[in-house]
C-alpha cells in the first residue's frame, strides 16, 4: 500500500489556513487576525530502493515538476575508478518508469503555487510511504509527512474527505410571511436549494439561525445569502459552474452553498419558498463512539449527550472553537478539546493535526493566536498528548518546534523570570475582569507548567532536563514570593499594580497543576473557590478548570451541583448544544448576544463539552497512570449516583463499569488496570469481571 | 486615479515564483532548485481620509475578506471623556460604502490562499494609492506596494499584461516526412493550432527549435508536445476549457499551448500538418527604444541589432537568463542586464521588479540562487540602480533587505575576513576551471565591492557608513597580502591550495572595481589580460567584464577586435540572437549542446547582449557623473569608427551624436552634460548643437 506524502506538517498547515480563512459573517469573510502559516510550495521528495528484479512505478502529483531517477551503472572511462557511477534521467510525472534490478534513487521535484505539493508513487516495489524523505531547499531532508486517510491514487490531499449525510427539514412553518425550516438539530452543512418545478422564483433569501430567533431576524442573523435565480433559458445554459466563495450552481436547478452551521433556515419570501426544496448536506468526521455514560440522574445524562453532540460538531479536520463562529483553530480551546477527546473519541490524529496546524513553521513570528497563554498551552499539550498516546514518533518530530516556541517565550521574561506581554501580544486567560497591570500570576503558573512539560519531554527524548527543572523550581519560588498574599490567603493577579486583586484563575491553576502545597490548597479552597465574593467564572472555558480543581479536592458536591445548574441552566434555556458563554439570569432577549452583536454568541462551542471530561476523569475516575494507559485506574465516585452504566477508552482498550443496587461490576479488555473503590484497590484482569457488592 | 495595492514586494515575489516555475523541458516542468519565496497570503490594508463631504467608495479585491470602516462619532455615555470615539462597521467587498464628512479610517482585511492579496479602492475621495499602508500581522504597517501598470478596476495584478502580436510562419517546407515552419525570428509565444477544415487529424506532434536542427530532431528537441485531437462530435461538446499546464482547447477548433521560446516548429506528420494552421501569439513587454547605434562597421552594426533583439526577448516581467532555458531569474545575469538596460530601454521598473523578486523575504534562508557571488551582485546592484535612477524611495524601501543580506554574508567570513562557501552554497563566478580550494579571490573582490555599495547606500540614507568603509579597506589590504602573487604579477585564485593558479576573473574585478593600483593594473594587463597562456574566457557573461576592463584601460583595439571576432563569430555560425556560450572552432554538430544535452545551450541569452553596454558606455563614452544623470558626460572614441550616428538615454533625456567626415555633432535635451573629445571638454547646453570639426 502506498501513501500520499508531503513535507511533514504541511498537510496540516495547508488545511489550517483553509480553516482559519473559513469564517463567514453577513456576506463577508473574516480570515483570522493573526499570522497564518502557509505550506511550502516547492519541495523534493527522495526515495531509495534496491529492487531484486526489473520493476516499474508511476508518480501522481499535485503540482508541476518531474521525476529524476538515478541508478548505479557501469562507469564510463573518464569516471574516477573506485567510485560508484550513477546514471541519471528525468521523467514526466504520470508516466510509467521502468528500473533495472539495481540500487535506485528517486527524486521527485515538485512545485505547487496554489496548493499542497504532494505525491503518490505506485509500483510493485517502488512506492511512496513513510520511508521517503523530503527537503525544502533549505534544511536537510526529513522524513515525509503522511496520513493514513490518503492511500489511493484518485484521492486529493488538498481536499479533506468528510462523511456526508443528506438532511431534510424535520418540520416547517409559516412565520412572518415566510417559511421557517427546522432541521431538528444543529449541523454543519452545505445547503442545496432545489428548483423542482417549472416555475422559478426570481430571488431566494437564506437566513440561517443556530436559534429560531436568529433565523427569523432577517436583518441581524449572522449568516445570510441572497440568491438571484436565473431564468429557465439562462439556467439551461448553465453547463459550467459559476463559482463564488459562497456557492455555485451544481446545475441550473440546484444551487449549492458553502458549508454553514445552523439548525434553522428561514426564507422570508413565502412565494419563493413554495417553489424550492431545501436540502442540507451535513458534513462531518465520523469519529468513533469510544465512551458512554448513563446514570440515575436524568439531567446529567442529558448533559452528557448534549456535550457529546456539541463536541462532535466542533471536531472536524481540527478542533474548532465554535461551528458558526469563529471556525478558527484556537490553542486554548484546543487544549481543552484534547482532554475531552481523550474521554470521547480517543482519536490521536485530530490531536496531531490540530497541534501541527496551530504551531505553523519556524521561526516563531508571534504567539499562537497572538495569545501569550495559548503558546504555553501548546507546549503543555505535547506532554499531555504523549501521556495519552505514547506516540514518541510524533513527539520526536515536533520537538524542535516545542523548544523554539519555549525559547521564544523565555526571551520575554523579566528580571524575576516572569513572562510579560509585548506590544501586540494578547494576555487573555479568560473573558473576566482581571488586573493585568504588570505581569499576571496566571501566566506565570502556565509558564511553570510549560517548563515542567519541557523537562518531561526532554527526559523522554534523552535530551537532559536539568535546565527546565531548575527554571520551574526557581519560577515557582518567585511566584510564591511575589504573588502569594498571606492576608488574603490567595494568589493575586498582579503585584506591580498595588491593587492586590484576587480572581479565581491563578488559584485554580495552582491547584490543577499541583503547585499549591496543602496549606495553600486549603486556603485557596476556602478564600477563593468557595468564596462567593470572588467573581464567578462565566465561561464554560474556565468552568472546566474550576470544576477540575474542585474535583481534585474531592468537592464532588460542588462539582455535580455546578454541572447541574450551569449546564442544566443552558438546557433550560433551550440549548441543544452547549454555548460559548452562559450567564444565569440573563434576560432571554440578550442570551444569544456577545461581542456587541445580537447573535454574536456561538451556541455550539467545544469548550462547553467539558462535562464529558469531568465525568470520565473525576466522577468515574478513569485515567492513565503511565503513558498510553500502559497502567491505568478506574476510581468511580459511587456515592454520586444511585446507578450508572458507562464505558471509557483506556488506550486501545476499553473499561466498562456498571453500578446498580449497590453492586459494582467492572470489566476491561486491557492489561494494566486497577480498580479503586471504597478505599481499596482491585487489580483488573482482562476479560474478567470484578464485582464489588457494597451491601 | 487609483492604483491596485499590495504588500510591498509581494507582486514581484508572486510573479517571481511563477517565473521560476516556468521552465519546461521535454514534457515536464523544472521548478528552480532553490528556495523560492512566496507572497504573503493574508494582510490588512489601512487608509485614512478626512472627506469634506459625504462620500462613497467601493473595494474590489483578489481574495476574501471584508472592509472595516471607522469614523469619529459622538461618544456614548459610558465612553471616557476627552477621548475620540470611533464608530466601527464591517462591509462586504464589492459593495458601495457611504461615509460622512468625518475622519475616516478604512481597513481592508484580506486573505488569498492561492494568489496575491491585492485591492483596488475607487471613490471620489477615498481611493487606493501609495499613501495606504499594509501590515502582515507580524511587522508594523509599511507603505503599500503598487505599480503604475495596474490602475483599472478590471485588471488583475495576478496576471502580467503582455503586449501580444499574432505571427504566422514566414515560410514552410517539407522535411523528413513532415512540415518545418519558420517564424522568421526567435519569439516567446503561445502556439495556436487551428483546425480550419472539416477533416481532423488524430494527432499533431509539435517539435520546437531555436535552431532548425533542433526542431527537426524529433527525439531530442528540448520542447515538444503531442496533441491528441478530439473528433468532431467531441470537439463540438468542448464548451469548457480542458486545462493542463501545457495548454488548453480555446474551442474544439483551436488548441492553445503554453508560452514557449522558438523560431522553428516542426510537425513530423505531413498529413496532419496539412489539416492544421499554426499561429504564434508572440508575447512581450513593449520596452521603449531609448538608444540606437549605427556606424561605419557593418559587422558591429549587425552585432548591435542582434544584441538589441536578444535583450528585448530576454526582458519581460523580469530580466531572465535565456528564453528557452532556464527562464529563471538569476542574480548574476540580472546584474549585467541592469547595465545593458541602462543603455537600451532605461526602464527602472523592470530593475525594481527583478531586484525584489530575486531577494524574496527576510529572514535570508540561503544565498540568492544558492550562489555566493549572486548575493553580492544583488547588494552591489542597489548602488548601481541608485546611480542610474536617483530613486531614493526604492532604496529606502529595500534597504533593510540589503543590510540583512549583507550581514548574512558577513556571518560566513573567516578569521581573515574572507567569505567562504558553506555546504550547499555554490561558489560560481563563471563556467571556468578555477582553483576553488579554500577561499576564492574573485569572491573577496565582490565582497569588498559590496562593502563599498553598503557604505554608499548608508551615506545616502544618512545612516553612517564608517563600519563598511573600514571593512572594505581592511579586506582590500588582506586580499593584497594573501592573494597577490608578486612573481606572477597577478591575483591568484586560492592561497590555501598552494597551487597559486591565475585565472582572469579576480584580476578583471580588480580593474573594473578600481581596486588595483596603477602598478598592479599594468601588471594585470600584461600578465593576465593580454597573456594568451591564461585560459580564455568562454562565456559572453565574463567577456562582459573582461572587455569592460580592457575598455577602462583604453585598449579599444582589443575590445573592438573581440567584439568582432567573438560576437561576429556567432553571427557567422548563423546566430540570430546571442548565445549562452560560444567556443570558436567548436564543430557545428556540437555547437547547440551544453550541460551534456545536445540542445542544452540557450541560443537567446541576455548576457550575450553586452555589446550594447560596451559600445554605449565605453566606445561612445556616455555615462552619468552623478546620480540619475544630474550631470553626465559623453566621451566618444572617435578613432574607432569612420562614421557613426547614435543616441543614448541620459536619465529622462537623450544625447544624440553624429560623427561623419571628421565632424562631430552632439545634441541633448538634458541639462548637466559635458562632451569630452580629443582631450578637451565642452559643456552641453540643452537644445544646442555642439559641433567639433576635426579637420
Amino acid at each position: 500500500m502506498a501513501n500520499w506524502i508531503w513535507y511533514p506538517g504541511d498537510f496540516e498547515i495547508y488545511h489550517g489556513m483553509r480553516q482559519n480563512f473559513d469564517r463567514e459573517e453577513r456576506g463577508f469573510f473574516w480570515p483570522a487576525y493573526w499570522h497564518i502559516a502557509d505550506c511550502r510550495r516547492h519541495v523534493v521528495f527522495h526515495g531509495a530502493f534496491a529492487p531484486d528484479r526489473e520493476t516499474r512505478f508511476r508518480v501522481t502529483a499535485k503540482g508541476i515538476g518531474h521525476v529524476l531517477v538515478k541508478w548505479q551503472a557501469e562507469a564510463p572511462e573518464w569516471f574516477p575508478k573506485g567510485q560508484v557511477f550513477y546514471q541519471e534521467r528525468k521523467y514526466r510525472i504520470g508516466e510509467w518508469i521502468t528500473c533495472p534490478a539495481k540500487e535506485i534513487a528517486v527524486d521527485v521535484v515538485l512545485g505547487n503555487r496554489t496548493g499542497l505539493p504532494c505525491i503518490y508513487v505506485e509500483g510493485e516495489i517502488i512506492c511512496s510511504g513513510k520511508d521517503w524523505t523530503v527537503s525544502d531547499f533549505i534544511k536537510p531532508a526529513v522524513p515525509v509527512g503522511y496520513n493514513d486517510l490518503y492511500v489511493r491514487r484518485g484521492q486529493d490531499p488538498q481536499e479533506f474527505e468528510y462523511t456526508c449525510q443528506s438532511c431534510s427539514p424535520v418540520s416547517q412553518e409559516e412565520r412572518n410571511g415566510g417559511i421557517l425550516y427546522d432541521f431538528g438539530r444543529e449541523i454543519t452543512a452545505d445547503t442545496l436549494i432545489h428548483i423542482d418545478g417549472t416555475k422559478r422564483p426570481e430571488k431566494v433569501t437564506l437566513c440561517y439561525g443556530e436559534s429560531r430567533a436568529e433565523a427569523l431576524d432577517t436583518e441581524l442573523c449572522y449568516l445570510k445569502q441572497v440568491l438571484d435565480i436565473p431564468g429557465e433559458a439562462e439556467a439551461a445554459a448553465l453547463t459550467y459552474r459559476t463559482d463564488s466563495p459562497f456557492g455555485k450552481w451544481d446545475t441550473g436547478r440546484c444551487y449549492h452553498t458553502r458549508l454553514r452551521a445552523f439548525r434553522y433556515l428561514f426564507i422570508p419570501e413565502k412565494e419563493a419558498a413554495s417553489l424550492i426544496r431545501p436540502e442540507a448536506l451535513y458534513k462531518y468526521v465520523d469519529f468513533p463512539k469510544r465512551s458512554g455514560f448513563s446514570g440515575s440522574d436524568e439531567l446529567v445524562n442529558r448533559i452528557w449527550n448534549v456535550a457529546d453532540t456539541t463536541f462532535r460538531l466542533a471536531s472536524g479536520i481540527f478542533f474548532l472553537d465554535g461551528i458558526k463562529r469563529d471556525r478558527w483553530i484556537w490553542s486554548g480551546d484546543a487544549y481543552q478539546s484534547y482532554f475531552i477527546n481523550q474521554y470521547l473519541f480517543f482519536d490521536k490524529d485530530i490531536c496531531k493535526r490540530t497541534i501541527l496546524a496551530l504551531r505553523g513553521n519556524d521561526p516563531v513570528m508571534e504567539h499562537i493566536n497572538t495569545i501569550l497563554d495559548y503558546s504555553l498551552y501548546w507546549i503543555i499539550s505535547l506532554e499531555n498528548y504523549y501521556n495519552m498516546s505514547g506516540d514518541l514518533e510524533f513527539i520526536r518530530m515536533i520537538y524542535p518546534k516545542m523548544e523554539s516556541l519555549m525559547r521564544y517565550c523565555m526571551e520575554q521574561t523579566d528580571e524575576q523570570g516572569f513572562l510579560y506581554g509585548r506590544e501586540g501580544d494578547w494576555v487573555y486567560i479568560d473573558w473576566a475582569e482581571m488586573d493585568k497591570e504588570g505581569t499576571l500570576c496566571a501566566e506565570q503558573m502556565l509558564l511553570a507548567r510549560s517548563y515542567e512539560a519541557m523537562a518531561a519531554v526532554r527526559r523522554l527524548l534523552g535530551l537532559g532536563e536539568e535546565e527546565f527543572v531548575r527554571k520551574k523550581e526557581l519560577l515557582l519560588s518567585r511566584i510564591r514570593r511575589f504573588f502569594w498574599d498571606e492576608e488574603k490567603g490567595a494568589f493575586i493577579d498582579s503585584y506591580q499594580s498595588g491593587r492586590r486583586k484576587v480572581t479565581r484563575h491563578a488559584n485554580i491553576f495552582a491547584i490543577i497543576f499541583g503547585f499549591a502545597d496543602s496549606e495553600e490548597t486549603g486556603s485557596i479552597l476556602e478564600n477563593v473557590l468557595l468564596n462567593e465574593e470572588i467573581p464567578a467564572i462565566t465561561t464554560p472555558y474556565f468552568k472546566f478548570y474550576e470544576l477540575e480543581a474542585l474535583a481534585m479536592l474531592g468537592r464532588f458536591d460542588v462539582v455535580m451541583e455546578s454541572i447541574r445548574s450551569y449546564w442544566g441552566g443552558m438546557l433550560e434555556q433551550g440549548a441543544s448544544t452547549f454555548w460559548e458563554e452562559y450567564k444565569p439570569g440573563q434576560p432571554e432577549e440578550e442570551q444569544y448576544g456577545m461581542y456587541g452583536d445580537k447573535y454574536g454568541k456561538s451556541l455550539c462551542h467545544a469548550w462547553g463539552a467539558s462535562p464529558i471530561y469531568l465525568i470520565g476523569r473525576y466522577c468515574m475516575g478513569v485515567r492513565p497512570t503511565s503513558a498510553a494507559y500502559d497502567t491505568f485506574e478506574a476510581a468511580p465516585q459511587l456515592d454520586l449516583f444511585g446507578h450508572f452504566s458507562c464505558f471509557f477508552p483506556v488506550g486501545q482498550g476499553t473499561v466498562w463499569m456498571d453500578w446498580k443496587d449497590g453492586v459494582l461490576d467492572v470489566y476491561t479488555d486491557k492489561e494494566g488496570g486497577v480498580l479503586k473503590a471504597d478505599g481499596r484497590e482491585y487489580p483488573l484482569v482482562p476479560m474478567q469481571h470484578v464485582i464489588i457488592n457494597r451491601k
